[in-house]
Order: C-alpha cells, then sequence, then structure tokens
C-alpha cells in the first residue's frame, strides 16, 4: 500500500512544517514545558503536585496482586533502564509486601490475557508523593503502560535523582494503536524486531503488523509448503520458532502480533515456486525493483483455493491473534484482464470487473479464516457493502474512505498520513488524527474507528537504518494514537520527541547513533564535523522522488548519504521557526541568531568539496556543498539587507529567487530544509521596509503569503 | 587469570606509551603511509606496482578451484561490504568460469577443513594489476584472509574507487591468534559474539578462547547436569544448539572454538547446584563481587571425578576443537587447607602442599579430557614438568614462563601483556612479543610458542561496551601475532588503527558508534560536545584500580562516564607527541598547536561544570570538570613562558607540579591522559633557557629525564 493521498508540492510542504510549528498553536511557553515534562504520549488525565520522591541505591519495588512472570520481567527490565540512567545499583529483590518500605508498589486486579487481545484493558493509575509511587493497574498490560509513564518521569539536578509528586490516572483513546514493519521487501533480523518491540512499548504502541510477503519475498516458514520460503526468499525468512519467539516477545510487552500475507497482488514471491496459481504462465522470479507489478493469484484457478486453504490453517495455528490481514491492494488486475480463462470465468459468472472479480476472492478466503476463527482485516480496496460486517477497513487512502466504512458498519483502522516511508517531518503527521473534531459520524460510528498504524514500507530501510526511518517520528505517531485529540502542540511535542530520542537509545535503538556510523563510512577517514553540519539541515526527498532520482533495487547498499540524512532536519527546523519569529519581531538579538547559523553553514560548506573528492562515495552529493554555500550566501546578504532597513533592489531579488529555484532542485535524493526559512529572508528583505505601518502579525502573514503564495491559509 | 606482571606507577606507563610513540621508532613518514597504505596486519610480503584496478558498478567475483559453500558466502559478505563503502551495487553472480571478465578471481587448491584445526595453512597470495586481482590460496580459510586484506585495500579518490596494483606473498607468524571472551562474569549475547567473530576474521585472528564458567556464572548449557546452568547462570546461558551456532559462525570465518571451563578454582557457580563436590560445606550462591574466591572442587572426592569424567564427555562432543581449556588459575587452596578431611587425604597419598594437590586433580582430568581425544591447555598453574608434552601452557605470568614451558618441551601461547581489560594503550600491547628478537630459545623450542590470545575479562564490560573494550586494540595485537616481528612503527599502527576503526563497524560493531550513546545518555539532554572533548583527554584507571576505587558488583549498572571512557584517549596521545616533538624543536609554530589544543581544553572545561550539575548521573565526575581547567591553564601558562623564552621562578614550578600531582589522583576511576604532556610543558619551561648549549636531542632527553626520572632509559 504505496501511494499518497494528493500531492502537494515540496516547497509547500515543507512550509508548512515550519509554519505549523508555530501557528498552529500557542507560542511554546516553559508553563507548558513544566505541565508536560517529558511524557509522551500525554496521559490522559495528569495532575502535578508539590514534592518530589528521590531515588537513591535503596530504590526499590513490591509487586502486589494478581502478578505473573510477564510483569516481573518488565519490572526487573524497568529498574535495569533506571539503572542505567542513575548509574546506581539497585536491589534486585521484588517484594510482594505492600507493607514493605519500598518506592515503588504496583498493584494489578488481574493478569489479563497473557496473550494480549484487541480491546483489553491497559488502564492504570500512578501517584507518586514524597514517600512512594504507585502504580494501580486493573491488567498487567496497565501495569506495563504505567511503568514506562513512570521511567518517563524520572529527573534529575543538583539534589540528585527524582519523581515529581503527581496524579495521574491514563488510558488510551485508542484501542489499535499500530506500527505495521515491511520485513519482506527488506528482510530484518530478530534483534531489529526485537528491539523495535521494546520502543514500541515504550511509547504505549500495542500493534505490530507484521509485513510478511510480498513481491520482493516471502519471508515466513511453511512447514506445508515449505518451497514458499525456500524459493522465495533468498534463504531469509523467519522460522516458525522465530515468529513464536517474536510473538512472546511481543505478548510480553503487551502488544499484539497481526500478520499479512498479501494478496491477491503483491504475489510474486509466492508464484516462485507456485507458478501453477498465477494469472499469467510465468516462470516467476524474486521482484527486485521497487514499485506495483503484474503478478497475481488467479482467483479462477481451484489450485489457489487449495493452496491458500491449507496456508491459511497454517498460519492460523502459527498466529495466535484474531486478526488477519489479507493486504488486497493495488491489484491493477492486468494479467486478469490478458488472461482469456479468466476473461471466460468472469462472464459465466456474471462478475463484471476485475474489482467484482477481487471481491469473489475475498469472499472465498473470508470463509477459510472463517473457519480458521480469524477475522479478516484488508486495505481499502476489499471494501464492499456486502462483506460482513466483523471485516477491517485499513485504510490507506484516508479519513473520508475510512469514514465511509464506518458508516457502513464496518471497524476500521488509519495509516493513510502516517506513511513514515515517505519522510515527512514528525509535526505532518503529528496533525493527522483518525477521527478529527469535525467528524460528522455518529457516537456509534465513531467507535468502529479503532485507531491507526504507522507503515515503515521498507523499499528503501536496511537493518542499519530503519531505526531511523521509524524512530523518533513514530513516538509523535503514538502520542495521536493514545492521548486526548486537544494533545497537538507541535513545538512542544518536538521538545519531548527529543527527550524520548535519547530514551529510545536504551533500548538498543540504532536511529541516532548510526547516523554518524554512515558519515564516517562515507567519509574516507577524514573528519566528519562538515557533514555532520550538512545532513542537519538536508531532508531526503519525500514521497515517491527518491526512487523515481535515484533508482536502486532491493539489492542495492543503502549506505548513501541521503540513507544518513533523516525526515526531520534539525537544525533547519530551528532555522526556519528562528526566520518565521524575526518576521514578527526583527530585532537586532533575532537577525543575529541567523546570521550566526547562516556563517557557520556557510563556513563548513566549505570544507564539503575538498572532503568529497577525497571520497567517491560521495561524488553524488557534491552538488549540495555548492548549493548549501550559495543558500547561506543569500540568506547572510538578506540578513544584512535587513540589518540595515534598507531594501535591496528588485534585479537581487529576482536573482535570489532564481538561484534558490535551483537549489531546490533536489540533489542526490536530497533537499535543503532550510530553504524556505531563506526564501522567507529574501522577500522579508524586500518588502519589510514596505510594511513599517502594518502590525507585526500582519507583517508576517503578508511575508508569508508573497513568499508561498500557494499555501492555505493559516487555520 | 587476572594479575598482571610488575606494577608500574600511572604517570610511568602513561609517559611510557607517549614517549614510545616518538622514540621507539623511526619518526613517521609519509613514504611508511605509502608502503602500508591501510593494511592491517601487515602482511609478510608486499610489493607495490604502478596502475590501479578501477572499481565500478560492473566489478564481478568469480571462484575457480576447490570451493566451497563457506567461501561463496564469505564472498557474497566481502562484495556487500564493499557494496556497502561504494554506494555501488554488483552482481550477485559468482562466475566459476576464470576466462570470465571479472575483476577478482579466486582460486583454492583445497576447501581444507570445514571445521578449522590448529595450524591449517592460512597462506595466500594476492596479486592486482591494472586489469584484475587474483587470490590464490592452498585453503578456503587461505582465500578468507586474502579477501580481507583485499577488501583493507580499496581505496578512493577523486577518480573514484580502486585498488593499488601490488603483489602480496601472506602467512601468518604465529597459528594460534586468539582473543579469549569472558561470558561468565558479564553474559554476552549471541550477536555480541557474532559482531566479534566478524571483526576477529576482519584482522585474522583465528582462535575464539571462551571462557564459559566462573565464580559468577555458568553460561553453557548441559544436558547431563542441567542444574549446572540452570541454578548457575540467573537464566543467561547458552543453549548447545547456540553453541552449535558459535561453532558454525566461527568456522565460516576461519576461526577455532576453544571452551575454558575453569577449575578447580572460579567454580562457585558449579556448587551454587552441587555443593557436594566443593572443598567446604556450603551452601554456595553466585558470586556478584570481582576477585579472587574460595569455593573450590574437592579434589579428594570421587563424586567430582564422577561428574566432571560425564561433564567433559559431553562438552568434548559438543566443541570440536582438539584443545579444551580446564583454567587451573589462581587457586589459593585456602579451602583445601582448611579441609581436615582434605589435609588427611593428602597426607596418606604423600601430596606435601596445595600445588601438588592441584596437579593431582589436573592429572586425573587429564584422564578424561585424553579418553575424549581432547589436549588439555590450561595457565601457568598447571604447569609440572611430569606433564605429557602435549599438554599447552597458557601464559599470563609472561615470556620468562613460557619460555622455561617451551624448553620443558611443552607448547604455548601468550597472554601476559594483551590483558585488554586493563585498559592499556594499544602500544603498550603491540610492543609486546610472544617470542621476542632477544629469546634464548632454541629455534626447536620456538616453534613450541604457538601464539598469543588477548584475553577480554568481562568484571567491567555490558552487551553495549565490550566492543569499545575490544577494538581496535586488538587489531594492533593482531598484527602482533600475525606480521613479521619487524612490524612495530607505533605511530603508523595508530594510522592504521583509525582506518580500521571505522571499517570494523560495517560489520556490526559499536566500539565506536556506544561512547557518544553513553554520552548522551549521561548527559540528562543537554549538548555533550563538552563532555565529547572531556572523554577525549581522559582514560579508565589501569589494571585492577577501578574496582579499588569505585566497588561495582557483577549486577552493577555499566553505564558511568569510565564506561564511555577509552583505553585510548586520541586527543591525549596528539598532545602529549606534540609536546614531545615541541621538546627538540620549540619553534612558535609547535607552541602554537599546543596553546590551541590547551585552549580549547579549558573552553570545553568551563562548560562542564554547569552541565554536571543537571545531570545527576554525572555527580561523581564533577571534580574532573576543575581538574581539566586547573590542567589546561597550568599547560597555558607554561606555553607562555617557553614562548617567552624566560624561565619561570622555582616557586612557580613547584606550584605547578603539586597542583599537577593533585590532577594525578583518580577521580570517578579515571584520569588526564595529556598529564605527562602538561609536566613535560612545565619541565621545558623551566629548563630549556638553561639548555640553549645542548644538541636538541640531548635537550629533550634531560628534559624527559627531569620530568619522568623513574623511566627506564630509551631502548
Amino acid at each position: 500500500m504505496q501511494k499518497i493521498f494528493t500531492r502537494i508540492s515540496l516547497i509547500c510542504l515543507l512550509l508548512l512544517s515550519a509554519v505549523w510549528t508555530i501557528s498552529a498553536q500557542e507560542k511554546d511557553s516553559s508553563a507548558l514545558q513544566t505541565a508536560r515534562r517529558n511524557l509522551m504520549p500525554l496521559p490522559a488525565s495528569v495532575s502535578w503536585k508539590d514534592g518530589r520522591l528521590p531515588v537513591t541505591k535503596s530504590f526499590a519495588v513490591a509487586v502486589k496482586g494478581q502478578t505473573d512472570e510477564r510483569l516481573k520481567s518488565y519490572v526487573f527490565r524497568a529498574m535495569r533502564r533506571m539503572e542505567g540512567r542513575t548509574v546506581l545499583e539497585f536491589s534486585r529483590d521484588l517484594s510482594n509486601d505492600a507493607a514493605a518500605n519500598v518506592q515503588l508498589l504496583i498493584e494489578t486486579q488481574s493478569t489479563g490475557n497473557a496473550i494480549p487481545k484487541l480491546g483489553n484493558d491497559e488502564s492504570y493509575n500512578l501517584e507518586i508523593t514524597e514517600k512512594q509511587a504507585k502504580i494501580n493497574a486493573p491488567t498487567t498490560v496497565g501495569a506495563m503502560r504505567g511503568l514506562e509513564t513512570f521511567l518517563q518521569l524520572l529527573e534529575s539536578d543538583k539534589g540528585g535523582f527524582y519523581f515529581p509528586a503527581v496524579s495521574i490516572s491514563d488510558k488510551p483513546r485508542f484501542a489499535w494503536r499500530g506500527l505495521m514493519i515491511d520485513s519482506a521487501r527488506h528482510f530484518q533480523p530478530m534483534e531489529v524486531l526485537k528491539r523495535n518491540l521494546d520502543a514500541m512499548a515504550a511509547v504505549k504502541l500495542n500493534v505490530l503488523h507484521w509485513h510478511l510477503t510480498e513481491d520482493q519475498g516471502f519471508r515466513v516458514e511453511s512447514k506445508k509448503f515449505p518451497e514458499l520460503h525456500e524459493m522465495g526468499s533468498d534463504g531469509l525468512f523467519y522460522t516458525q520458532n522465530e515468529v513464536r519467539e517474536i510473538i512472546k516477545y511481543a505478548a510480553d510487552r503487551g502488544i499484539r502480533v497481526v500478520p499479512e500475507f498479501d494478496m491477491p497482488g503483491h504475489a510474486t514471491a509466492w508464484l516462485v515456486s507456485h507458478p501453477e496459481i498465477g494469472s499469467a504462465p510465468g516462470p516467476y522470479k524474486i521482484e527486485r525493483a521497487a514499485g506495483i507489478f503484474n503478478p497475481t493469484l488467479d482467483p479462477t484457478n481451484e489450485k489457489t483455493y487449495k493452496l491458500l486453504e491449507v496456508f491459511f490453517k497454517e498460519m492460523s495455528a502459527l498466529f495466535p491473534d484474531a486478526y488477519l490481514h489479507i493486504g488486497g491492494d493495488e491489484n491493477e488486475g492486468k494479467q486478469w484482464t490478458a488472461n482469456p480463462k479468466i476473461q471466460a470465468f468472469m462472464k459465466e459468472k456474471g462478475i463484471k470487473d476485475n474489482h467484482e472479480l477481487q471481491t469473489y476472492f475475498n469472499k472465498r478466503i473470508l470463509k477459510f479464516l472463517e473457519k480458521d476463527n480469524k477475522i479478516m482485516m484488508g486495505w481499502d480496496e476489499i471494501f464492499q457493502p456486502d462483506l460482513p460486517k466483523n471485516v477491517v477497513i485499513h485504510s490507506w487512502r484516508g479519513q473520508k474512505s475510512l469514514a465511509e466504512a464506518a458508516r457502513q458498519g464496518f471497524q476500521g483502522v488509519l495509516s493513510n498520513g502516517y506513511y513514515i516511508d515517505l519522510m515527512f517531518p514528525a509535526a505532518q503527521h503529528y496533525v493527522v488524527d483518525p477521527l478529527p473534531a469535525d467528524s460528522t459520524l455518529t457516537a456509534e460510528e465513531q467507535k468502529r474507528i479503532l485507531g491507526g498504524e504507522a507503515t515503515m514500507w521498507s523499499e528503501w530501510v536496511s537493518p542499519e537504518t530503519i531505526d531511523s526511518r521509524i524512530w523518533t517520528r513514530t513516538a509523535a505517531i503514538a502520542e495521536r494514537f493514545w492521548s486526548p485529540r486537544e494533545v497537538n502542540q507541535i513545538e512542544d511535542m518536538y521538545r519531548r520527541l527529543a527527550v524520548v530520542n535519547v530514551q529510545l537509545e536504551e533500548l538498543g535503538l540504532t536511529h541516532r547513533k548510526n547516523q554518524l556510523m554512515l558519515l564516517r563510512r562515507l567519509a574516507n577517514n577524514q573528519d566528519v564535523s562538515a557533514l555532520q553540519m550538512l545532513i542537519s539541515v538536508i531532508e531526503p526527498v519525500k514521497e515517491y522522488r527518491r526512487y523515481q532520482q535515484r533508482p536502486q533495487t532491493m539489492l542495492s547498499p543503502l549506505t548513501g548519504l541521503v540513507d544518513a540524512a533523516q525526515a526531520d532536519a534539525e537544525a533547519a527546523r530551528i532555522f526556519n521557526r528562528t526566520v518565521d519569529e524575526m518576521l514578527s519581531d526583527n530585532s537586532a538579538a533575532n537577525l543575529e541568531k541567523i546570521r550566526l547559523m547562516l556563517n557557520e553553514w556557510r563556513n563548513q560548506a566549505a570544507k564539503l568539496t575538498p572532503l568529497m573528492e577525497k571520497s567517491a562515495a560521495l561524488t553524488e552529493a557534491k552538488p549540495l556543498a555548492a548549493d548549501w554555500q550559495n543558500l547561506s550566501a543569500i540568506g547572510l546578504e538578506a540578513v544584512s539587507y535587513l540589518e540595515k532597513g534598507v531594501a535591496p533592489p528588485a534585479e537581487w531579488r529576482d536573482r535570489q529567487l532564481a538561484a534558490l529555484e535551483q537549489i531546490a532542485k533536489p540533489k542526490a535524493a536530497l533537499e535543503f530544509a532550510a530553504l524556505p526559512g531563506v526564501k522567507m529572508l529574501v522577500v522579508a528583505a524586500v518588502e519589510m521596509p514596505n510594511l513599517k505601518n502594518v502590525s507585526v502579525t500582519e507583517r508576517r502573514e503578508r511575508i508569508r503569503q508573497i513568499a508561498f503564495p500557494k499555501v492555505l491559509p493559516n487555520k
């Protein structure tokens, strides 16, 4: 499921993220920071108290009530993380005596399901006083969620480590809070899945949607049809024991595992060993390219159903979750149209188009799944009003499509807006709501919106880079799924994301540390500081432009500069925000801040060309060095005009804007995220002297409109 | 095996490494750099030619002769690493046609042993011309070694990636080139072992000595006595399937796996489940402290031998290598002396002391091992002239002890000098030779010196930090074991180590990237740049001082500043070297270099105190901030005097030296590696004006002698 809603021009997107950062919210205040501390997702209800619970090496924990091994292990891991942060060693003895003198008392009313189910109670209360912290939860999983909140509250200052006194009452807004990992296009080893499950638990996600079959790979062992994984995977697949290991690892963290076997399209890897169930004669080879391909299961062939019936029975036993995802997306039906036998079948059965034929196929599959006690889930395309109402629609098309399904009585999960493979900044995902405030659904229909899923499609992610594509943006999405709708202050989201960024590393995540590693590899034994600064102002091209601009296959190395770059270029975001602030407050101090950044960029840019010449792996990125120098120089000239308060000649403006147009063209599939800020500087240099008599708010709006006339007015 | 030879004062050690860097060798020349390029270990014979073999995306490989799957997989992995570095995608088709137009042709005469054995041929020839590279090797493992050399030759410049034309003929100096990993004190997960095996292969090490049992843990599954691992490991042990997986993983890289079951001492973990074979009644608990402990197997109890006979039979079948290590070290025999039954036994048998009793024990064990077709190996303590000559002595005591064993007919392996857990700089290990040039052994006796092993004792290493304790220093040790004795230029070793440092990361090693990660965790969401600079001038205390100064248990978190620090503080090393150069060339340029470094340190040091006050995890390190400011200030004052050429008053010198004495005291188990350089600056400021009439060489010597009078004269 790879398409994206409407196309918006790059420049607008970049600007939107820059501008939203400021204007879709109150300006960030330190009061807000205190109110939210480092919590993410923010709990449903938080009430701060005076005082603090100090943490010393005598910190001890008691677990009371209906506990299980899962909870005890979780507590030990949580304590280990606290030890890692505090460099203190705590006792390993878990008391089960509530009267004991412990600093954290956990009480659960029931263990809940050992293998979690949709809708399980995940609520908890957390009370911290100067004497003790108490987590009270109806289930083990609720206590886990509470423990993660507790860990996020750990703070330190001169006086040592402590927990602030607080009263928290928390439960999720949505029951389905997922991360889809595509293990098919690029296989992801066990440790990648495990550390990402740990990270999911840390931000209270509860569904791993595991995309296991694709044109590019069949990644699960079938004992019934071993040829499927043997011939369809290059030897890169999960054994059934490994699948069980992941399911247990996830369950121990309160996370469900929903497998996806994509069909009837996205099926090349099936057909490598079973060409007889394809809609064209074959032979088939594992697909190495990215895109949408023709190989499709033959829905008119009884052999197809015979195989699938046995296969689904096997997989239904392997995966305990009640839901099973059959994909169903992006079948363009070309093989169907081209196959006279299939055409004859359709005529005979009165099936009038490929969409109906796919529905016929889905209904056959549905029977198997019902027999196996599974609830069928699929992408938008499977949605047909006459399907049984317990089928779940997974929407890549958007809230409207999802709402329509809900109106018709279907449950649904939203992924449109959460396509993290498209390299949009966190803010862009954060503002998407599965159930927006202006939804016209009835209360009953709203209940059918189960939640959402971030989707990590893996065309361009390797085990080295996948963490950096998932995190930390997915923590912001997790907040959208867990926290009240009103939690939507972007600047404070970014502040808290920076804290999460470091905390996730204690779980083994490589999202942060592998960036510098990739730069070192690219730099051919040279100093990487200039590259490090470059990477903080550039971002990979968005949507599907990477493949268009820099074609690669599934076997290509993912070690280029574009792989080191991340979706949220932090220095650029801060720069754009600072320029935006300057539009309403063009004080010398603000201009100086901007000048310092641009100066530093220009200096670093000057070092890049010689560096790039010594490392052939950076050849493709060489034009970026010159662009960066130009970009910085243009910005600096604009700042000079702004400082003088004298408008530059129109000729100057036109020349700079033309130069920016050139810089805006991506190179090596990378683009400057700081470009909108510089463009605003240029426009501001020209316009500000003419806007002396308007309010600062109006001045800012006017300059924005001139710089980016296509952008919608601020909400 | 934890003790260390003679104690030398810290300051001397530091100085030695600083001074050796310069004087035990020719001064580093660019000619040398070209001659050695980035090769490590340096091959036995290298002859450079003109020209280069360019690397483009059409780079292709053929494998010819007696090949096996091991080699093919190795070639694929090697190509993947080349792809990672070049960002080029190569063909996956391995031709087996020598006539094919390929850039790399590999030819092997035999596959050799699928599970490697001591003494297997590891030689290879590598010829690179402008047309083609050819690796020719008698065995698969030789081809692997050649491939690693080939990968190290990959270079790039403006013209792209290429291999320089060269003719290399290579084979190892020693047959036993090991790394010992202690999985007992801190358990190390499978992925830690795997990535370290990859790194070992990259630098041509060929023995993983796997330390599996200790006072602190019994880490291998026994199916015969499952209570051993169940009760002795906290659940942290390797299943037999995992052991087989490691053995195969190692064998696929031409690496043997030699297990160690340490006895009769270091045996607490055995006795947790089997107190009846202990020399005191027990009960026993898994040991949590570091040190030498009393629990010892009872050598007078037949139950001990009954258990060990079955256990060794089981382990001998599990581990295919011909050698099995029984430890035998550091048994102080306290339980023996205290046990009247054991004393009576000794009297009855005419055993006159504990050492003889241990020999009695060893001989009984030896019989089991002989029956199991294993060659017994043990630490120095097992050495007794009347043991059969095929027993191998593993020396922690030193070359003298090893030579003595060789004279008596025993084979031996040296680890004295290669104790990487003691945190000495690479240079210190590099100059230790298992068979020094001045050895008085006969040619026959010399053959008995099989090689050496670096030992990674794991009291203070976690899975997060272990890579940084092993690498990159162990690459220098690997060169000592592989390359001719004459390869001993320290400065060039460090240059090449820096290249290896980055290359090892492509194998998943975390030695480099986890340092910054730990600093981020310590910094409590603050900028880490000042900490980063601090960590480049401080080192953990050497030898066993860490435990003395900062006691911890095996359960303590290893996330402090001392865990982020590494044994070779690079900025300090460069600083010390620059000061040493200045002693013979006190030009304005050299003084300016020194001033710049000190200035930068002083500025960064000023930022440290406020940073440390906001993070309680850094409280213990706070005194380092003040020390660093003082150290930099003292150095800067000395530089001012040197620039003026006027000697400071004696009172100034005394005050500075007294201050340096204070700074020299470790804090948070850390010490300033730049201290010797600053001390030399102070002495130089005083002495230089008086040494105008002596040669620059003599001047340097005189200042060195005054600064560090206890240091032996330069060799």
